[in-house]
């Protein structure tokens, strides 16, 4: 920019008439490129009015129409008394898949053996791990955590090494009880059974309300867990077809449910994995109705709940639940540590059912970790933490989504997460995505073939991206090269 | 003793005249006394010969003479170049109780109402825990883990917070397959799965190789957590009479496995909880071979195996294992840390099954607590540590079982354990010990009732006493009260 001229628009500042028109589109431009390249992230402030007129050497009324222009356009956001932030932008450069369209038939799982190489994949750190969702470590207060771990296994020696027995630590039920008023609950501290993550929560949840043999209600597509775990307690499955924006398509379900005798349905409500789509809180209410006419238990997954790229955390299915059948499982493994294993459980009236299965199953959990957090919890250190990491995650997930519009097919569609950290992409037709996942392996990249997340071997032209990690020249890289092994396919 | 009189015995030490029967005799009836009252206890050592010459001023050879008497009397025993050991004695002042009788019948297992009381009794510090099969944590290297925990939290905070995926810490699995030559096998590092304690691998391993509606053959009486866990797993049992000896009778057993088609057998075949029972090595070998004709998993419990009170720690049927069908299974919570939750499984042919399984169960086990005691272990504490402790269990089993001869009636009758630390007591006929349970927990005493032990309503005039806890009066005068509630009963 030249001196002179701003200097010259400074000094008229007060009636705006010198090429401003020109100044506000050329501020604006400049600020979505810094956007598009990641200098700027999602989440993040934007310079204030007065310091950014200072810096530009522009008025303030022509920041303030640069500003709004982005508001409008949707890139940036105000928010009251705090200023504009980068938005998480709903357009992007590529469609997004169409609702799922699942067989509707009962069907038996075998995923087994394509699980077998992503979890290798997943304790090698050479890897680029698009295909783990997990968080990076450095995003997670880690050392923080360590520090009080270290000082309460000198502290606390006899609550450390003593069983700790279901429903586990009193401390940290107290702080999940508090925490529940985010979900839109009031759970009291005697409404938790702590577990072995999320993992442990939904297996004893599921082992509770079903027998072997029956079949329970899934998402279409949903997190390969929840299909291994029916596999092995011989449950059927029968797959809801799922909207990528507002999830569970509530004609489909209506339908499924007089079809066939659901023993429970099982959903990953806010943020389903591996689609990010968000229920909105008046279906979570339909839903709990529906079924509860029917009592059928709804085992509800909200380990991406915390994760909301909005300002307000969503609310839970459980919180809707009157008669009890609402089992609610989370834990941490995706917002402090997923090595501490802290997982929780609030089974209604499941309760007793869900603590007797654990005592047999591993008797105890270990304390230490749930002492951990608790104390963490306490410290009030959790939502600032979260704030940092939702906008880090969003970061990373539009980093992605853009790296995908550059280097893959233009055929390709993506979904627009409302939260979490991954992301589900759609590819040509002749993909199949389990075979991509043994190319990229070959070149120590990770990903999730589509055919996980189904037990009909549908999603076979998908893949899960996994945004856990910081962008970088090295996940570039490997987006490009990803981008190649996809086009290679295609021809 | 005259100290004139000691003088001249001294003097004449050569020729062995003056009284010399008369004070090897008072020698020896003073050392049973010290045993009898628990100032010397079972595998400590009396003082050396030399040293008791001296400090009690009576010849080298009337010392020598003394010994021999406790020896010949089962007192003590010699060891070469050691000294002499106070033997924990076969004879004791109350019977044994017979082979079990156990109806050998298919039943279903339904304990859940009698255990609730006996899990809130085992978190109540108030409570005398007779009731609970743990160590106490004074007998435990409490305060040297906890600081290793300590340092490990700071130290190697990546692998501490990050997913411990199945097999688990290789470490450990190498401490482990060192040790397993201990056992009587040469296993490698990748035979092992570690879990969430011995309750896990059991869990994961009946899972593994049984399907909800088969029957397994159990011990009886047996650990009722096995019972509990078949419950959950929708198992039959038939049972196996036990001699409280020598363990699982075979020839019962024979006759069982013609009858029935059992698809796995399960035995704690070192130490039975709750008989104390060791099954002869030659037995193991016998057991393994009989199965594997039929092609039958024998899943093993081997908690109890390194708490031998002999010199020698006995062998594992797993070391018998030909064909891979032994699932053998522990932990380090009857012996370092039951809150630490660290244990394993070598499950032979099936590891591929019970990794799956733990993978959908609960995904990771947390890796502080298997790095923790992998670099106890790597520290060469843990054999001197278990010397220490076995001792410790010995003497508390014996003091225990005078207590028991002394307040309990006359018609009890008392297992001989061989190792472990718990006693099963048959009370007289007319005893209900589950209503014992209930007037017991009144009094602050927790107790084991014989009904938990068994899935067929047996042992009901039975109790398993629990002997972690160093003898002290509180124990005494809990164990009095005990007796007075059985008499009362009995009246």
């Amino acid at each position: 920019m030249n001196f002179d001229l701003c200097r010259g628009e400074r000094c008229m500042h007060s009636n705006q008439q010198f090429d401003d028109k020109h100044l506000y589109r050329r501020l604006a431009g400049k600020i979505i490129k810094q956007i598009n390249s990641g200098v700027l992230r999602t989440g993040e402030r934007i310079p204030a009015v007065r310091k950014m007129s200072v810096q530009e050497r522009v008025s303030i009324s022509t920041v303030m129409q640069a500003y709004l222009t982005l508001e409008s356009r949707g890139y940036v956001e105000a928010r009251p008394q705090s200023g504009y932030y980068v938005r998480f932008r709903r357009e992007s450069f590529l469609p997004e898949p169409k609702t799922s369209k699942p067989s509707g038939a009962v069907k038996k799982v075998a995923l087994n053996s394509l699980l077998a190489k992503g979890q290798a994949a997943m304790l090698d750190h050479s890897v680029i791990p698009f295909g783990a969702a997990l968080p990076a470590l450095e995003l997670l207060p880690t050392a923080k955590l360590n520090r009080i771990s270290a000082a309460l296994s000198r502290r606390a020696v006899r609550a450390v090494s003593s069983y700790n027995l279901p429903p586990g630590n009193l401390e940290l039920r107290r702080q999940l009880a508090k925490r529940s008023l985010d979900w839109g609950c009031a759970l009291a501290p005697e409404d938790f059974v702590l577990t072995m993550g999320a993992t442990e929560a939904m297996s004893l949840c599921l082992r509770a309300v079903t027998n072997p043999g029956e079949t329970i209600a899934v998402e279409s597509p949903t997190y390969f867990g929840i299909l291994q775990l029916a596999e092995s307690l011989r449950l059927k499955v029968v797959e809801i077809p799922m909207n990528p924006r507002s999830g569970m398509c509530f004609d489909s379900l209506k339908i499924l449910l007089r079809q066939h005798k659901i023993a429970a349905c099982v959903g990953i409500l806010n943020y389903n994995n591996p689609l990010g789509s968000l229920m909105p809180d008046e279906n979570k209410c339909r839903l709990v109705r529906m079924l509860a006419e029917k009592e059928i238990p709804l085992v509800e997954n909200d380990v991406y709940g915390d994760l909301h790229f909005g300002e307000v955390r969503p609310h839970t299915a459980k919180s809707f639940d009157q008669s009890g059948l609402v089992l609610l499982c989370s834990s941490f493994s995706k917002t402090l540590a997923p090595g501490y294993r802290v997982g929780w459980t609030a089974p209604g009236k499941f309760k007793a059912e869900v603590e007797k299965l654990q005592l047999v199953s591993t008797l105890s959990t270990p304390a230490l970790p749930q002492m951990t957090i608790a104390e963490f919890l306490q410290s009030g250190l959790y939502d600032r933490h979260l704030r940092q990491l939702r906008t880090a995650f969003a970061a990373q997930i539009e980093r992605t989504a853009h790296a995908v519009a550059e280097y893959f097919p233009p055929n390709t569609k993506i979904t627009r997460p409302q939260g979490g950290f991954v992301l589900w992409i759609e590819l040509p037709k002749n993909v199949d995505s389990t075979k991509l996942q043994a190319t990229a392996l070959a070149e120590n990249i990770s990903i999730n073939p589509g055919a996980l997340f189904s037990a009909s071997g549908k999603y076979r032209n998908f893949i899960r991206v996994s945004c856990g990690h910081p962008w970088s020249d090295k996940f570039d890289e490997a987006a490009n090269t990803l981008g190649r092994l996809i086009v290679h396919d295609v021809k």
